[in-house]
């Protein structure tokens, strides 16, 4: 399911015990994507850990193309996020419209099946590592605003671009963090915001009431706080807040948008963020200063000179305001200046593709290292650390082989 | 609204007091289709004056990418036709699906902003001008046949191509005119022939009872008439009309034609004509010459040889026909031999993307020029003009600097 | 109409009396597309002749772009397949829908049109020929399966790709066959299966009862079979046949197929027979052999190394399996490889574009030359030769020119 646009998950997580999912990654998927949705649902119910109801433990049926997940795929996908797994299906049916879905046990009804063999190798492992790190945390200071009802009257309202989308701009931010192995907690509106150090609300077009308070507070006591381009429009009921955008968020930014100018397909501006230049695309706001200093201006059209991104000092904190849609290349530059501003640190550094992440519990740290590459890699381990599959130890600069789609799961060494 | 199909204008213009319409360009649109809607709104009521009643201020919020209107672009278009003008709207609302369109007033409620500024400008130079031009004429010798039952055939028609579209024929004649700077009416069938040179009828598929004898009384009185492939096709009741196309019009054109090949996208025949290698496409009227002249003839296939433009000599006129869609450099060559042979001349010359155009009211020329380019451009006037805005005077042979969304409006000084 | 979804033919066959059908072919129909449904046409009622029922002796007009008939084009299709031709339609309606469809007498109401000129040649020619290859044979001694049942499930069926289409599969080899003027049979499950050399049954998805019989009896009497990927997998009830791909027919193709992978558009798999490389595309077939032999196996990815290509001995035949999608190139060398093993040889050896086909009537041998190209063609005759049409006589390597779109029937001399 992922982000499922229709159904407030937020709102339905207060009347559930606990929260499952099934996840069926399509073809263009990249690992980011799937990530990004199970810390999603890790978020829907305060950052505890979560059940992956469904995957398929070979292939799905109901894809244009429905390839094999290769071998070593469906283990990887299994150690990504969740602490409990199942599978669609123990055994395919004969007949009616899944006939086709992958199972455990195939229309061949043999054991000897390339796909059988993977998932008694998985359970072999399963059953070996235990309870080691179920009900961990991941200790995230990040954080990205997400909320159902924004999504709605974003996308419901006309104008000022098709091609402005709500979950595009919440990716620009996720993916950036993710590919630096920074963890992310995804919060609702409800959620707290005084344990981050950090948190990004891309797109707030919806202002509900007391979010500019808890913002305000946020920065004044310290937080970074960002937002985009068509922020702070309309309230709760979708009316629009008058007397000039980004409206109850203005003050904290520092700034007032006078118009919004919507690029067609395949047109762009483009601005200077230290020393590179960077697209503007889809939406450009144009805005003035009221108190923000400009860290950027567009290079050209008729608002050449007007800043695009700006930063608000206000109390102990700085409030950003990136003022149109950028590249991967500007969001990783980006982010890499306020988590240096926020001192916050990569969970270990790794070759491209290969994902970090920690899960803590009691006193106990554990390290996944996960290898979405189809080539095998090598990693500089930044710790001690004991591989929980084989018993094996490792030192502080120990340098390992990840293979392609390989995983391990390393115990931090207590000292 | 410009050319709305399900509603004959022309029909409807008999029981209304003036003529309003509501102009929203949409971002692919030429300065020339704009003008083209203009004119067939002067058109429907004998040419007369006609009101802008709705046009955006700065920006729409239904188009799938909403571009601001560039600074000077709103002024830009609100001199190039009508009478008067109105904004849609005062002020942004605050809810509801137009809350984005643009206004005089924006969200923000001040009177500094740049659309404010600008609307404002226009009002001053709007009273400073008066009613100096108002009901003035525009002083056509050439009109451009349009009539909606002869679309609503045509397009309602099984074949032969569905690439071959009335509205397309139609723009080929009249962009090649506006581009000259020519002006051109936009006439019905039920419209008087006479006060003009040349007419042409591009597709015109329907003959209704009557119409071959205008255009016989025409042609023989002196008159150039133009019609293209698939014309003379069907009666009033969307009959074919027996014993050869162009049926009602072959003994005016000369012609008899056999045969129509539609060629699929991408395909081309191609003709001489003085000179000049042009291309044949969409349709391709196979025909037999009875009394006319061949101007040019197919190059290949196996029609290579048969005529492809013909011109018929008829009482003091000729007849021509086009027997194939080509490009825009043909249309211009043509329109410029054709403007000789009826001696008529260009309002102005002028550069590319500067639209010249003249009211004429009692004993008063009042000429328009209109920089539709980013850049400025260079003028030379051909006559003694009193600058209406300035009050500066001009004479013959100046050169004048038009800036980048520039307008001139400049009263002849009568000798 | 040609292969029409929602209709069974074969079932329907049963009560006709005699075949007859419409041949429109659309802009980007191959000759072997027009081909194919000549005999399917022929098939459905037990290899006899059929009727044209309508064709147009120039152009549609209900296809997007109606191109002409160019000269001689009527004539070269009317000498495909049929026994009798008539047109659609004798004279161009005035009103209604199909107005400007093609018609022997055109709304000029002229006989000496191209058209009509063209329609009274191949009249004199049919009163000429007389009945000299009426209910002639043609002598098949290949066959392609086509089954619609088949059709219906295998394209009902969610997954495991989109792009499988059971025509594609059927032009695949028909098409082959048919450039090699090589006669093909398109026969039904029903049908007679021992008096073929080789039966190929392409995406065979359902095997209906009795069928693995049929096939299994006819390849140990010396019979060659050839089946694909995604074959044998459910019953006639769509049910999937268990215990392992494909089935029913498992133990005459001697292999087990573990699992499909289906590759997105512009992904391709690739292998090399006899030499050369080949695409594998669509779907990929991962099998272990179970008695055949691999004539062939994967380049890459991870069943790299497994067979794609099987032989399996079997009584005194051979059963294929080709499982993958490959090229015209692939298919072209298979069968050639198939058509030695089974002592089949062409109709005669022409240039490319130029159909050779056979009808045998009593002791009669009637051989057509039919020359889809644009250009002109020398063949060299490889026998003795009584032209039907100028009564000229020709001897085997006599070298005759054909010209373009032209047709030969010339007939056998017996010695």
């Amino acid at each position: 399911m992922g982000f499922y646009k229709p159904l407030d998950y937020q709102k339905w997580a207060k009347d559930l015990d606990f929260i499952s999912w099934d996840c069926y990654p399509e073809p263009g998927d990249t690992p980011a994507e799937t990530a990004l949705q199970h810390d999603l649902m890790r978020g829907i119910k305060r950052q505890e850990s979560f059940v992956l109801m469904e995957q398929t433990p070979s292939v799905t049926n109901w894809q244009p193309y429905n390839r094999l997940k290769r071998p070593g795929e469906m283990r990887l996908l299994s150690y990504q996020g969740a602490d409990a797994i199942q599978f669609f299906q123990i055994r395919r049916s004969i007949g009616a419209c899944e006939k086709f879905h992958g199972a455990v046990i195939d229309h061949a009804g043999r054991d000897d099946t390339r796909v059988f063999r993977e998932v008694e190798q998985l359970g072999d492992e399963l059953e070996q590592l235990g309870d080691v790190f179920l009900e961990g945390r991941t200790p995230a200071e990040m954080a990205i605003l997400f909320d159902w009802d924004n999504w709605w009257a974003l996308e419901y309202s006309a104008g000022p671009s098709i091609r402005m989308k709500y979950l595009d701009a919440v990716r620009d931010y996720y993916t950036a963090a993710y590919e630096s192995n920074v963890p992310v907690d995804i919060i609702g509106v409800e959620d707290e915001f005084n344990s981050y150090k950090i948190i990004i609300a891309p797109l707030l077009y919806m202002t509900k009431p007391g979010i500019d308070k808890k913002f305000r507070d946020f920065v004044k006591n310290g937080g970074i706080f960002v937002t985009t381009y068509f922020s702070g429009i309309v309230d709760e009921h979708d009316l629009v807040i008058q007397g000039g955008y980004p409206g109850r968020l203005r003050d904290i930014l520092g700034i007032w948008v006078e118009e919004n100018d919507a690029l067609p397909e395949g047109e762009k501006n483009s601005f200077v963020y230290k020393g590179n230049l960077y697209p503007a695309e889809i939406l450009c706001d144009l805005m003035h200063l009221e108190g923000a200093e400009a860290l950027s201006v567009y290079e050209k059209d008729f608002y050449q000179e007007m800043p695009v991104i700006t930063r608000n000092r206000l109390g102990q904190g700085y409030a950003y305001y990136v003022g149109t849609r950028s590249n991967r290349e500007f969001y990783h530059k980006f982010l890499e200046d306020i988590f240096t501003e926020a001192k916050i640190t990569e969970t270990m550094i790794t070759p491209k593709g290969v994902e970090a992440t920690i899960r803590v519990r009691d006193d106990r740290k554990i390290l996944f290292l996960m290898n979405h590459n189809k080539e095998n890699k090598q990693i500089t381990l930044n710790d001690d650390y004991t591989d929980l599959l084989t018993g094996k130890e490792y030192k502080t600069g120990n340098s390992i082989e990840i293979e392609q789609r390989g995983v391990f799961v390393l115990l931090k060494i207590n000292k």
